[in-house]
């Protein structure tokens, strides 16, 4: 935990896994997916931490690239998740799911 | 993300969490709580963990000591959650379960 509170590092340790889950369903150019992610709510990710990112899953082996040459143009980067990376996936959403289920029911609180 | 995937980030943001969430059903002593976090799953989590975390949710107010004094021996300190506490324990559920909602349905991953 941070000085900002709980959300932020509940934000933070969701955009991966979130990322991976979006590159699951269908991979995707950077750019695009971060439409995507700004899409899922995660709406103030910038570049400068989704690039980084994906970088950091690529060397993990949960995520891969390659070049895709159109007609005209530079090449673009598409990201698709490796089969390392879905198995993390499941298991990061069943974590995820685990500590929902440690918070209780909503009207304890 | 650290180098040992999303797991740990994951645990490592529901923590406070939980924390807050089980003071929020009855507070308790620094030591109880570790227990009944150990039951809900956080099997590994320590006491060198668990009572800086518990000071810096003081240092923010979300949470308040007290001591009891028993009729023999040393005055045991019991957290409880503060107004503000509740505020942002229920923001912090909020968020995630907007981060599991943005996930989408298990079968597309």
């Amino acid at each position: 935990m941070t000085g900002d509170g709980l959300r932020p590092e509940i934000t933070r340790a969701g955009l991966p896994l979130v990322s991976l889950a979006l590159l699951a369903e269908s991979p995707d150019h950077g750019y695009a997916l971060l439409e995507r992610l700004r899409e899922r709510g995660f709406d103030r990710v910038q570049g400068g931490t989704l690039y980084p990112l994906l970088r950091r899953l690529e060397e993990r082996g949960l995520v891969e690239h390659r070049w895709l040459h159109e007609a005209a143009g530079p090449g673009r980067k598409e990201f698709a998740v490796t089969a390392a990376g879905r198995d993390e996936l499941a298991q990061a959403r069943a974590e995820w799911e685990r500590v929902r289920d440690a918070l209780g029911p909503q009207g304890d609180a």
